[in-house]
């Protein structure tokens, strides 16, 4: 079977749910390999405290098939760092897909990876994404030519779901799916910014960001 | 502001995003202290490979608010073992939450928690929970009294959201949901045992489990 190979970007403050949601989808493709990358091996702390093991530094990943950008508050430090970037830009040389979820969207822009794409991010960031040369769509998941970017946090699980699609096919989604038992249901209607009114976006963004 | 302590039980080949979904959602809620549990201090290698750390071993965690055990492969071993069990059993006395999502319900039950209580867990194990005095429904999110579980993986996020509106108020569960964008947009419609066919149950099976 070919190997796979799906590579999580970590960086301190990385929303978990971001790289978790798309992980626990990916892993399943067949021939799947995952790397948690950073600049260091070892522990990466989380947006909430949440440690998350880096098991390769970005110097020893081979070619990736997959780069997954998560985002979290610690995307700022993120775009500032010159070792994460000159990753991204070399292995999007080679990568089939290069993807982000949230504002990874953004640290992809910062590498230059999302000039003249089609994309998305957080609904708090999008109009950000325009000053690092993307088009930004209101949209929960694009995909342009080879950059799949997915909206909010959660919005990971869905961008993941596609793009088994197209690595592997359809069938391999839909299992995946049934496995996760991803039937959504969320218990309220409050989950887009499109119809939220704006003293719940204010708290939302207290709360979350 | 008064403290919300609330704990995550880890073991090996536990599934992520069994706890990194309610962790997205229950961290946000006002007070929120949360614990990473195990054995012993140091990175969990949950199922996949990725590596979550644990920040506190059981017998130094202070009494919770909210215990929430995630499911994964791991759950036949959490299930014999018996520091964990004493220590979920230990916890339940004084606990108001007591919380599970996918086989986490299993590891509930062979603690004794969920005896002669309606409880959820991922659909291929929901007869299990029989076995262990539970009384199964085939529900996404079940709460009865102060015990409330979830379906497979993806369900601990909708139920994060109900238990929120409980700890905390409704607003507070949907400004999170709007931060964490959980609009949920899958691509296929294939997430649900109830309508699923036979094979591709079969194969959920042998991606997922």
């Amino acid at each position: 079977m070919t190997e796979v190979r799906i590579g999580f970007v970590l960086f301190p403050g990385v929303t978990a749910l971001d790289a978790v949601g798309p992980y626990e989808v990916l892993s399943r493709v067949p021939g799947a390999r995952v790397f948690w990358l950073a600049g260091e091996v070892g522990a990466v702390a989380a947006q909430g405290g949440l440690g998350l093991e880096a098991d390769t530094p970005f110097e020893e990943c081979p070619p990736l098939n997959v780069i997954c950008v998560p985002g979290g508050p610690g995307q700022a430090g993120a775009m500032d760092d010159p070792r994460l970037l000159a990753f991204l830009r070399q292995q999007a040389e080679t990568a089939d897909w290069i993807t982000a979820v949230c504002t990874g969207s953004l640290v992809l822009g910062a590498a230059g990876l999302l000039r003249g794409y089609r994309a998305t991010t957080h609904w708090r960031f999008r109009d950000c994404l325009a000053d690092l040369g993307a088009l930004p769509l209101d949209k929960r998941v694009v995909c342009d030519r080879n950059r799949v970017t997915a909206a909010g946090v959660s919005a990971g699980i869905d961008m993941a779901l596609a793009l088994v699609a197209k690595l592997a096919d359809e069938r391999t989604a839909r299992a995946i799916q049934l496995g996760i038992e991803y039937d959504p249901a969320p218990p309220f209607d409050s989950g887009s910014a499109w119809t939220a009114e704006e003293d719940l976006k204010a708290e939302a963004l207290r709360r979350v960001l």
